[in-house]
């Protein structure tokens, strides 16, 4: 029998395992099944209500059957997606989807791509062209085609080529030099396609490939970057001695007031589930939803460089085995992750996500003046963090829980940027030249966070309010007065940005008035003015991502929608998400409702940000806004040494008291 | 002999008993000179440019001279400031202001005129009025009185009126419990000048005093806050066992590449001078520089509520008494600050500053998907804090330096909110109620932070550069290209925002090419785009406080140039700062400049923000950008758990390996 699985949990193997063999039995053995993608289904939320509510009460608990989906090619080119039932070993349906359609790409096929393009004869062909000295060997970064024509045939790959300096050393930052031909392939059959070459002038020029211009490289692995004197940072060690705050059971995370499960996925790479905090619920489900990255390069092939790094790779999927010591400082839990062979048997990732707690500073204080007499409490967070490399970048998610109700979504963008070829003493008004002939083109990374609330329960609405001056008056004689201005969200769509408004988004329940406020209890959702897409409204990559030309969207829940351009990307034609869901038709004001948050950034790269990028850090904040009577961290202890054992610098020979406080 | 001063050393008690002791001289004993404010004027920087560049050369030092200011009133009502050469000891000028002009309130003469007016006649019959109950006392917040008449007298300061529950406990909240009659006086001759009447309806109408309708109070202090049920956080300690990265000696800072000064200043808190970072000079002196707080409720007398914190009451002057193991944890160094009483005494404030270093989760990643080698580095901070309380608010002020070049200059604002009487069951759009009877009216902290460049050198231009869209054509067929347009700053004055252009400030070197990127040297100013003040232009709020209309500002530097509201702020009728000297006179490319970000927040006040804060975090970001030839941090070393000493959660049985590197 298997273990007790609660609906929310992450994949198991053996339910993979189960689901694959249930497709591969379904089909003959010539249509040679190839997955790409199998993961659980979120449970109908209709259940899960129910399902919920008695786990709090504490009765026996519904069975909510466990269903996969699984996406697989058969005979080569077909795409196809079953949903399986893995509780009870059926499949549910299996359809093969409208042409056009394409899955994301599978890590061992990318990496499978690699050797079959390196080998082909005309690959084999224009490297010899380049001459290359001693010491250098060709690799290529498979790219996702994207889409510049509607009658493009599907399975393209984009192969952008660079060189491998330092005797091939296998770490060598071959992003430091790339190649000015790319060929395309179509990736099922392995069929070359066409060679593009790749402009190394002022605007789209290409010429023959002709022997390679040698230029040092730009190195990162400390083996290689030629760093001799390294600063000297002394350790600084985080222990928690007493164990730390949280517990964790499966999937289901306590700390300090929070509880939520946290489950992998292998397109999100994690979604946590089921939010309370001090008793009340406050989300259903917060996750990463989909991010794109266009780039401003306007020349071709660069023109389709179009990421949608969730969609066509898979966060999850891509997710990095977290190093102990390495990735996070303290006391750490880790979660495994999920992926699949393309023969459908399931492997571990581990340590995909990694949880722990860590103090930011201070939360509140406060110095009564006429005693001297000081209030204190310290921020303490619980992190829930997953890395994923995506080709040559590295995207790092934590959501962070507060000990004053506030969650904290931030992302730090960096590894490698991606790079084009430049010629000598060109300069480009799209790119930063980051190394000897290598400039880095301009590009946005637009993230959507997908928030489906639950603020004291499913019916919530969203509210923007602005911040207006009082016109003069009886009341405003000397023009000083401000108020607020509130705006309901009545139908499904996007809200404009204000932020010379102090335009700030909430989600509230109105059918719960804050008795002390005398207005309804919400949450505000705190993110920063940023520009969106840039690029023409008729464009694909506008037409493909419809949810980064806004900032605030909000459509009724509906089971299954979760990834805000749709599911499916890869060589995608048009949104199939936000896109369509956010039609202005369904009423969304006191309903079961979702919040998408899309954060922007627009990454001029710094010559600072290569060969490797100190992260770009950026935050969405979901904070408690009179949903509680007073600030719900009183209950949190003070701070005080003989909790925080701080030390003097040694300079400094006699300790000095603390805060002065008779506690 | 005095032991060895740098001219960057904040000022020494014997300096200012020197100061007030020539000053006192000065007048004849019935002059009866008070001081309320003491401290160092910064040396001129022709003089400290050769200093310092003989300093760093190792050469013979010249002497600069240590001049002091003294604000100080004599004959009751008459205004002065001196400047007084310490060094030779004698006074420099001596000078009467102009009418008009007041200095900043003395801590000491606050905790005096509460006395006072607790005391007079006049408010104990308005206090009987209220028949209170037994155990509550009559509290008093003396208020910056500010400016809604050019005629109006000097020297006048407002009294709110509180209650203070819980048998007069010493930190019973009597913010929770404003009373509606509002006392004003002159301060220096005590004598009273009128009684005000708050509103407690939902416009301007008061109502004479009437018996106290009991409430409860709500409580911040842990004996009184009446939590019962504590959360229990483990400790989560910090520590060095190797002691600290950083070395201080006096002012003079060094940590992991980084090289500066901190002083501690009666006005700003602190002021770091002379940063180095890898050798090279990026800045020669920051600091905060004003805040003002206007309110937005319209009705008198809050019209008038519009306060100057550093200029009416100073940062250094209203510090606080930092403790170990409350306000920062790990290794700690101190600085104290200076502060005077009214006889030109000095005393000490113990540890007002304190420094150490943190960690902040990921500096850079990158794993080669290829091998899975991962390079990862921690980010690393060393904290520069301060926290003054000034009166009911605490605003901590950090300078974090982190190891890829950046600084962090982060305000966390928390405390108490000023708060107002409201009548049962009113509510108003300028508030939220905040506990039974109390409202906090919605208002706005703009600071500006004075941010005087040395990007390799002295000559500095100002820039900003927008991300616009290409227009259609043969090199963009598609409308995906985007480009950046880069506009100088030629004139003194300020620069527009526009989120919505990714407009980006930059402090460049035109003098200095980079020579990967083939463009000048130079730092990012990266501020998110806010909201300015919310006030008539006409109204004193705005002609007092012209810094709080924009966001960036550029002037030419000038000695002594250091305050953006100008040098005397209370009761002020117009802006004497950067409304004067941002006149788009000054030439200000390619020379000796001055930035000044303007940071803002409107606050409209959640419940969950009373009895006591939860910080709101503000940052703005100095960023190299294209300064350096590579990411700066290459030669920091990699994060790994024999450095770390990570520890798994007890849940999971076996160590992991750690990030797989041969290193």
């Amino acid at each position: 029998m298997a273990p007790t699985i609660h609906p929310f949990d992450s994949v198991k193997d053996y339910e993979i395992r189960l689901a694959s063999k249930l497709v591969k039995d379904a089909y003959p053995a010539s249509a040679n099944v190839n997955f790409v993608q199998i993961d659980k289904v979120d449970p109908p939320k209709q259940d899960m209500k129910k399902f919920l509510a008695i786990e709090k009460a504490g009765g026996a608990l519904p069975t909510i059957s466990r269903v996969l989906y699984a996406y697989y090619y058969t005979n080569t080119f077909t795409f196809n997606k079953a949903l399986v039932n893995v509780t009870s070993g059926h499949i549910i349906t299996k359809e093969q989807l409208e042409n056009g359609v394409q899955g994301p790409l599978l890590p061992d096929d990318v990496g499978r791509w690699e050797e079959i393009c390196i080998a082909h004869p005309l690959i084999k062909a224009e490297i010899e062209k380049l001459k290359l000295p001693p010491g250098y060997v060709v690799r290529t970064d498979p790219w996702i085609y994207a889409t510049d024509d509607p009658n493009e045939r599907r399975g393209l790959v984009q192969f952008y080529m660079y060189l491998c300096a330092s005797n091939g050393h296998a770490e060598s930052n071959h992003y430091s030099l790339p190649l000015k031909f790319s060929p395309v392939f179509e990736t099922r059959s392995a069929e070359f396609v066409r060679m593009d070459y790749l402009p190394g002038g002022f605007d789209e020029t290409v010429t023959p490939t002709l022997p390679w211009q040698q230029v040092p490289c730009v190195e990162y692995h400390p083996e290689l970057n030629g760093e001799t004197v390294m600063r000297d940072p002394k350790p600084l060690l985080i222990s928690q001695p007493e164990g730390p705050s949280f517990t964790v059971e499966g999937s289901k995370v306590k700390w300090l007031g929070w509880e939520f499960r946290v489950a992998t996925t292998a397109r999100e790479g994690f979604a946590v589930y089921d939010v309370w905090f001090k008793g009340r619920q406050v989300f259903y489900r917060i996750s990463l939803s989909e991010m794109t990255v266009p780039y401003g390069d306007p020349r071709a092939p660069y023109h389709r460089k179009q990421a949608f790094d969730l969609g066509d790779c898979g966060f999850g999927t891509n997710g990095n085995k977290l190093g102990l010591g390495c990735d996070c400082l303290g006391t750490i839990h880790y979660l495994d992750g999920m992926s699949v062979h393309s023969n459908g048997e399931p492997y571990v990732i581990p340590n995909t996500v990694c949880m722990h707690e860590q103090d930011n500073g201070i939360l509140y204080k406060h110095v009564n003046y006429r005693t001297d007499v000081a209030v204190v409490a310290r921020k303490r967070e619980f992190v829930v963090q997953t890395i994923a490399t995506v080709a040559n970048y590295e995207y790092i998610i934590n959501l962070k829980f507060c000990n004053d109700g506030l969650i904290d979504i931030e992302t730090r963008a960096t590894g490698i940027l991606s790079t084009m070829p430049i010629d000598e003493n060109v300069t480009v008004p799209w790119g930063t030249i980051v190394g000897p002939n290598v400039m880095a083109a301009y590009h946005q990374h637009i993230l959507s966070f997908r928030i489906d609330p639950a603020i004291d329960g499913h019916k919530n609405s969203v509210v923007y309010d602005d911040v207006e001056m009082l016109p003069k008056s009886k009341l405003n004689p000397y023009g000083i007065g401000f108020v607020t201005k509130r705006n309901f969200v009545e139908r499904s769509g996007y809200i404009d940005q204000a932020p010379f408004a102090n335009r700030t988004y909430k989600i509230i329940n109105e059918n719960k008035i804050n008795p002390i406020s005398k207005s309804p209890v919400g949450f505000k959702v705190m993110m920063p003015a940023r520009q969106m897409i840039l690029a023409d409204k008729d464009s694909f990559n506008v037409k493909r991502a419809a949810f980064a030309t806004q900032q605030v969207w909000v459509t009724k829940y509906r089971d299954h929608q979760l990834f805000a351009a749709g599911e499916f990307t890869n060589q995608s034609q048009k949104d199939t998400g936000l896109g369509v869901w956010a039609d202005g038709k369904d009423e969304v004001r006191n309903e079961d409702i979702v919040v998408w948050a899309t954060l922007g950034f627009t990454h001029i790269p710094r010559v600072e940000d290569f060969p490797v990028m100190p992260v770009e850090t950026h935050n969405i904040h979901l904070q408690p806004a009179n949903f509680f009577d007073k600030n719900p961290a009183l209950d949190y202890p003070q701070s005080n040494q003989s909790f925080n054992k701080s030390v003097l610098y040694n300079g400094q020979a006699e300790e000095k008291a603390c805060c002065k406080t008779n506690l």
